[in-house]
C-alpha cells in the first residue's frame, strides 16, 4: 500500500498514536488503512446414496492447488451472512442446491490472515455440476475419498472430524488453528 | 475508495470481467481492490466465586454504545489465531489473564459485515482492571447482569445462551444470522 484510496497523497506505515503495532496512515489526510482477516466460507455438502451419506467434492480449476479436490469454498463478501456465502459458494463451484445444516468447522490460519467456517449442508438434489472454477464435481463414499489429492489441510481436517463423527452420529463444531505448513506444488 | 493503493490512479467500481459484483478496480494498474466482512474476536470469562462462575463484564469508554458493558472483543489483526485475538482484547480491555475453554458463540451481521467469534475463557485471577477502552471492569453473578444495560445484542445472546447451557452444564457452539438492529443512541 503506497498511496491514500482516500485523497491519494503517499502512505507511511507507522504506529499511530494510541496504537500499538505499525499501520498504513496517509502523510496527507491522516486516515489509518488497516487491513484484517479475510472469512473463508464453505459447504461439506452430504447426500444420502445408497444407505451411505456420500461427500460432493470439487476438483479445482483454478490455482492454487489446481486439479486437487475440494469442499466448495471462497471469500465472504460484504453485505452477506457467512451460511449465505458457504451456500453461495456451493452454488458457484458445483451448481449444486444445498441447505445448511449447522456450522461445523472453524480454522484460523494466521500466516495467511484467514479463517474458514464450514457448514454441514444438505444436498437437495443431484442436480450438480461443474462450475467456472471447477474441472469435476463428483459424490464420494468415505472409501472413494481422495485423501492424497486433497487441496488443502483444512479440507482434509473436515472430512476427518466428520467421518469420525458419522461413527457415533454426534457432530460437535470444531475450532482449529492450522500453522504454516506449505507443501511443494 | 477514490484511488488506488497501489499506483494512486482513478479508481472506478464496476463488475470486472468474469466477476459479478461490482468492485473498486483501478483505471490504470487494473488491480481489483477487494473488500471483505471483518472478524471481531472476543471471550467470555469466567471465574468460579463462591460456587458460582461469575462473569467478567466491560464498561465502554468509547463509541459506539459508551456507557454501555460489553464483553472483551475487537477486531482481530493479521497474523494472530482468532483464539489469541480474543484474549489479547480481554487483555487490552480488562487487563486480565484468561485461557481459552472452546469456541462458544458466532454470529455474523451482514449489515455490517462483521463476523463476531467468541470464546468461553477461565479468568486466571482476579488481578483485572479498566484498559484504555474500558471505563470500569467487574465480575457479575447471573442474578447482577445488567441486561439492560449492554451494549449490542451479540453480548446478550452469547450471556442468554450461557446461562440456558449452564443449568444442564451442556455447552453447545452457536451460529446465528443477526440482522440489522439498530437502537437509538
Amino acid at each position: 500500500m503506497k498511496f491514500c484510496s482516500d485523497c491519494g497523497s503517499n502512505i507511511t506505515h507507522i504506529i499511530p498514536d494510541g496504537d500499538n503495532r505499525p499501520r498504513f496512515v496517509c502523510d496527507s489526510c491522516n486516515k489509518i488503512h488497516y487491513q484484517n482477516p479475510r472469512i473463508i466460507a464453505g459447504c461439506l455438502p452430504l447426500y444420502l446414496d445408497s444407505s451411505e451419506e456420500k461427500v460432493l467434492l470439487c476438483k479445482r480449476a483454478i490455482d492454487p492447488r489446481k486439479g486437487l479436490w475440494t469442499l466448495p469454498a471462497g471469500f465472504l463478501e460484504n453485505g452477506e451472512t457467512v451460511a449465505d456465502g458457504a451456500l453461495r459458494e456451493t452454488r458457484e463451484e458445483a451448481n449444486a442446491n444445498a441447505e445448511i445444516d449447522s456450522l461445523y468447522t472453524v480454522f484460523s490460519l494466521p500466516h495467511i490472515s484467514q479463517a474458514y467456517m464450514f457448514f454441514r449442508a444438505r444436498l437437495l438434489d443431484l442436480d450438480f455440476s461443474a462450475g467456472h472454477e471447477s474441472l469435476d464435481v463428483q459424490l464420494f463414499a468415505e472409501s472413494e475419498i481422495p485423501w492424497d489429492e486433497l487441496a488443502f489441510p483444512v479440507i482434509t481436517q473436515t472430512l476427518e472430524h466428520y467421518f469420525e463423527d458419522r461413527k457415533v452420529q454426534q457432530f460437535g463444531v470444531y475450532y482449529r488453528d492450522i500453522f504454516f505448513e506449505r507443501r511443494p506444488g
